[in-house]
């Protein structure tokens, strides 16, 4: 039902089966998901999306699982079915705890109304706030 | 210009007032900033958002610096101006660093990315994502 | 500040000075808000939008309040900055009271957090709300 | 397909079935939508969330069906598909007629088209909207 | 799965006949997609929605596929699987190669992208782009 | 007023600066946009914003001034202030007539409309638009 025919190995060019290695690899999986067999179909998006995203999610500042709660949360709050299953499911391969996942709804249920909520009482940003 | 008038201490009831009295005693400071002041024309939504607040935000299985990034990564997917302001300076004040922003802001803009992407390719979602 | 100037009385041609003076006779004063004088520099755009927006939000099966305040709400969960103030003022001066309008943004803060949790969770309609 | 499963009875604890027993209470029926079963991983949020619908829904200076049809209104702007078809549903039970359905979407599409042309203009608000 | 019944020809009344009729006229087809079926409930809505899309989508200062893709582009911004899939189709239908989908989902990714960046960083307007 | 320091070309790193060298190359101007010297606190981010940005938006199968109208259709519906400003001044500058940009206005206006009918509708896709 995508709007693009999702690509088999066997149909993909060689600058796009290069970026499936890569995720393979990387991953340890021979499992590619399907975005990526959608994405296929423009290898130099397929490649600048991989390569972004390998560099944006690795260890740094931040520890992967805070970064990939974060990807839910940004998900949820752009409404993309496909990623919050997908990322959802990421972040509980790298250890989200149920506890972990009712608090990361929390903050998002939480923020969601008090982004309504200032929002409907088009609030100015108190000066402090902008040092 | 705001869409309400800001209220004083003065002019907020009893009511109001214990909610500005609990923010100030469990943040330490004397300072209420211009969104509860907007909230306090109706004292049981202030009562109820600032209760809730305090007990998501609270520490748990996420550290209160995680809660307010992801906050702040949905207070940028909603587009509330209010909120990234008052967020991203309630996270320097938890302790973000320059690198940590950095990083939080590479994943928001990469789940952006992707999340347009899967939405115009409308990929289903692979069934080893539904266990 | 507008992408486009506002025009004037002077400066705008028949077609959209006849939707003007409708504006006027319609709402019974001289005053045209910027968002008219940003619309007409396209005539029919102008036309469309107001002839449609009259008859709309006529008193019909709905009163023009309440249709006032669902105006309001999609605006605010749309984050239109003009439109929040525009309507919220035109909802006023239709008589909305503070308690009405704290129920309605109470209204708005919940279906904000639970729009949120239910795409959190990905939840499935249940079959009674098919029917 | 939800991200977590959704409790029966049997699975939730007692302070979860509390929540249950108080919505069928209150709605006079002993149907527990999907929504609330998956929310049943989280008590907590389960029963502020549970608490505070219940006290916003109520009769007030705003009607029942008014506020459901804002909720509706809320739901379609925030693009979530549970929500639209479970506040449509519940819209209709408190009564919403076919030509109030009408009226309601004519001004969520004539909304949702000003937002849209406002924020293509950036139009500055008018000074008569910030009193 | 709609929230209302999808109307057949024999269903529908003569102002919503005359509608579907010039809809078959029009596009050269005996097909009516589900879209106006739903909104056939409304025929007033109905016939004043697809008389400005007729009018909105003619070939004009820009061409019938540029304004698909920029059709295109809004459902995906605005995350409506319908209109996403049906315009995708439309675009498709006027000619949009396998190249131009790609380049037009690119530019959707990036803007989408740096829009983030730009909330998240509330970057203030340049003097030089108000002019 | 944004949430970081918006840097010189004094305050930025080698690798930033490099960025922005290639920036007024390309662009053929001294001036660097705010955008950019926000980003500038990120040098990985800011270079590969940079570098994606350029080839995504170089002529292609779809032409410059289409691109950039997609960008402003995109921006307007995520409402990114700073963006719909940058890039409804960069169309102008790449040849957008007023005749134009009235049509691109009208797209933005009609597609906003028929997502919001759609979504309130639930209308499932038609068969004929899954091919």
């Amino acid at each position: 039902m995508a709007t693009v025919k999702l690509l088999t190995d066997e149909e993909v060019g060689a600058a796009a089966l290069a970026v499936f290695d890569d995720i393979r690899k990387t991953r340890g999986t021979e499992f590619i998901n399907n975005f990526w067999r959608a994405l296929a179909h423009d290898p130099e998006q397929l490649k600048a999306t991989w390569e972004r995203l390998k560099s944006v999610m690795a260890n740094g500042a931040l520890d992967p699982l805070t970064k990939e709660m974060i990807y839910v949360a940004v998900s949820v709050a752009n409404n993309c079915s496909y990623c919050v299953h997908s990322h959802t499911a990421a972040a509980r391969a790298k250890g989200m705890t149920a506890q972990q996942q009712n608090e990361l709804l929390s903050v998002i249920a939480m923020a969601s109304q008090t982004n309504a909520l200032a929002t409907a009482l088009q609030v100015d940003v108190d000066e402090v706030f902008k040092e």
